[in-house]
C-alpha cells in the first residue's frame, strides 16, 4: 500500500557518491514524495583544497559539504549561478590553485559566525537549497585502516593514516577506525535520525565515505535504534585501491563488520551491475534481514555513475512501499 | 532654491577614501535624495590579497571594488551577513594569510561569467547594494609617479612604479601616469558620468586613488565635457608618504596640474581642519572657478576620518543648491 505521506530523509556520505545520491534525492523533493531532506557529510577528508584548508586552519574539511550543498542547490538562475561560484576551482600555477571557493566560503562563514551548522544553513540559503547539509561531528576527524597485502607476510596488517591514503591503498583494507574514537555528533544530524522516514547510505567510497558514518559512537547508536528504514546503495563497480576485489555482498559484509547490530531493510543495486549474481546477492541480503532491489539506474551512457532520474524513481518506488 | 528631484550621483576613488564617500552618500539614497548612484573605482592597485590575485590570474586587482560594494551594502540581516563575509580576511600563517575572501568571490565570478560589470553586478544583488560599482578601466593599470628628493640633486626627478611604492614614497611626487595610457573604459562608467547630475571626486589618496581617474583620456574627456557638476572632497590630513607636506590648496594644484580643463563646482572640506587657511583657500577654490564649502564633517572622536552622517549632510546641502 502506498504510503502518500510525504518522507522524510537523512542521506549518508561523502563526496561524489552523495552527490548522486542527493542529485536523486532532491527531485523527490520537487515532485513532493520527500518534504525533509538531510544530508550528514564525512569529515574526514585530508586531501585536495579540504586538506589544505584543515591544514591552515584547523577547521572541518569543506569539501564533502560544499559539494553537498551544491547537489542540492535551487533551480532558477540565482540559484545555479551561485551553485558554480561555489564549485569554481582556480586553475593557474600560483598559490591558490586548486582551491575551491565554496570551501573558502564555508571557512570564512565558520570564523565568523563560530557555528559549523549555522553557517551551513547561510550557504543553503544562498543557494535556494532543497535540504539541510550537516557535518557528521563538529571535530575534524582522521580515518585509518588495517590493511593487509603490504608486507611479505600477506596477512599481517599495516595501519594506513588519512582518507586520501586509505582511498589509493594497494593492499585489502581489513577494516577502517576513526581518530578522536568519539567526537561531538553534530546535534541536528541525531534530530534529523529521529525524526526521519528513511536513511540512505552510500553509494559512495565505501571505507572511506559510508561506513565512517557507522565509526562514531552516537551516530551509529542514533542509527541502528532509529524507526526509519535504511536503504542501502551499493556501487555500480569496485574502486581502484580502497574496494578492489570487492563484491557486491563483500560491501554489504563491510557494512556489518563495522556495526554488526545495523539492519538494513532495502539494498538497491543496479540489475545490469548485478547481472548473474542477482540471486547469490539476494541470498545475501536476506542473510541481513533486508530486501534486495535491483533497479536500473546506471546512467545511460554506460559510465559508472548514478542517473539522478533513474535514481531518483527507484527511492519513490522504494518509498511508496509497492 | 532646491532642487526636489533626486539625484543621479557618480563617485570616483578607491581603498579607504571611496569607502567614506559612498557610506555617506548611502545614507542619501535612503532618504530619496539621490536615487542612483554609482561608484567608479580606480584598478591600479598592487598590494595585499589584490596584488597576489593580480599577479597570479592577470585580473584587475579587486580589492577597491570590493570595499565600495561592501559600503553600500543594505541593511538587512542577509545584506549585512554576506558584506562581513565579503570583508573577511583570513589570518594564520599559512597560504591564505591576508586574502579577503570578497576578492576571491569577484575573481572567481570573472573567471565564470567573463564579464567585469556583470560579476560586480552579482555581488552588488547579493548585498542588496544601494548603488553600482564599477572598474574605472577593464585593463589592470600601473601607476608610476615622478618624484623628487630621492637623489643627491632635490630637483632630478625618479620614476617610482607601482601603486604600493608610490604610497609611501619618501620623495615628493611631482605627477603621475598610468601603464597603458589609453585602456579600455568601462562603458557602464562613461554613461553614468553622462547620466549624473553630480560627480564625486575624492577623499582618498590624493595620487594613487583620486587623481587616476583623470589620467584615462576617455574618462577624463567624460567628466570635463559632463554637464554634471563635481564636487571634489578634501581630505582630513595629509598623508604619510604620498601627501607629506601638501595642504588642501595643493591638492587643489596637483588635481588641475593632471587635468588642467578640470572644473570643479563646489570644493568640500572639514572646518575644523581647514581652520586659519580658510580665507585662502577660498581664493585657491575661486581662482578655479569654484565655490569652497567649509562643512563639520570629521568624526566626532577626533580621529581623521569622515563621518557618513555628517558628510551626508555635507553632501545633501550641496547638492539641494542652497
Amino acid at each position: 500500500m502506498s504510503d502518500l505521506r510525504a518522507q522524510s530523509v537523512v542521506a549518508f556520505g561523502g563526496g561524489h557518491g552523495l552527490f548522486a545520491s542527493l542529485s536523486a534525492l532532491r527531485l523527490l523533493v520537487d515532485d513532493l514524495t520527500v518534504d525533509d531532506l538531510t544530508a550528514v557529510v564525512t569529515v574526514a577528508d585530508n586531501g585536495g583544497s579540504s586538506g589544505r584548508l584543515r591544514g591552515e586552519f584547523g577547521v572541518l574539511p569543506p569539501g564533502d559539504l560544499r559539494m553537498a550543498l551544491a547537489a542540492l542547490c535551487g533551480d532558477d538562475t540565482w540559484d545555479v549561478t551561485w551553485s558554480r561560484v561555489l564549485q569554481h576551482r582556480f586553475a593557474g600555477e600560483g598559490e591558490m590553485r586548486g582551491h575551491v571557493v565554496g570551501n573558502l566560503l564555508i571557512v570564512s562563514l565558520w570564523e565568523l559566525l563560530g557555528d559549523h551548522v549555522d553557517a551551513l544553513d547561510w550557504i543553503g540559503r544562498l543557494l535556494g537549497a532543497k535540504g539541510r547539509v550537516l557535518p557528521m561531528a563538529l571535530t575534524p576527524m582522521v580515518i585509518t585502516a588495517e590493511v593487509a597485502g603490504l608486507l611479505d607476510d600477506p596477512d599481517e596488517l599495516v595501519t594506513v593514516r588519512g582518507q586520501v591514503e586509505v582511498a589509493i591503498t594497494s593492499g585489502s583494507i581489513s577494516s577502517i577506525a576513526l581518530e578522536p574514537a568519539d567526537p561531538t555528533v553534530c546535534p541536528q544530524a541525531l534530530e534529523a535520525i529521529h525524526a526521519a522516514d528513511w536513511m540512505v547510505l552510500g553509494p559512495g567510497s565505501w571505507f572511506t565515505s559510508v561506513i565512517p558514518h557507522l565509526m562514531i559512537p552516537a551516530l551509529r547508536e542514533a542509527i541502528v535504534t532509529s524507526v526509519a528504514r535504511l536503504i542501502v546503495v551499493l556501487n555500480l563497480e569496485e574502486q581502484p585501491g580502497e574496494t578492489h576485489g570487492l563484491g557486491p555482498g563483500d560491501h554489504l559484509a563491510a557494512l556489518i563488520v563495522h556495526a554488526p547490530d545495523l539492519a538494513p531493510a532495502v539494498v538497491l543495486a543496479d540489475a545490469r551491475c548485478i547481472g548473474d549474481e542477482a540471486a547469490a546477492l539476494e541470498r545475501t541480503v536476506a542473510s541481513y534481514g533486508a530486501r534486495l532491489v535491483l533497479a536500473d539506474v546506471m546512467a545511460d551512457d554506460g559510465t559508472p555513475r548514478h542517473d539522478p532520474a533513474k535514481l531518483a524513481a527507484a527511492y519513490a518506488h522504494i518509498m511508496s512501499g509497492d
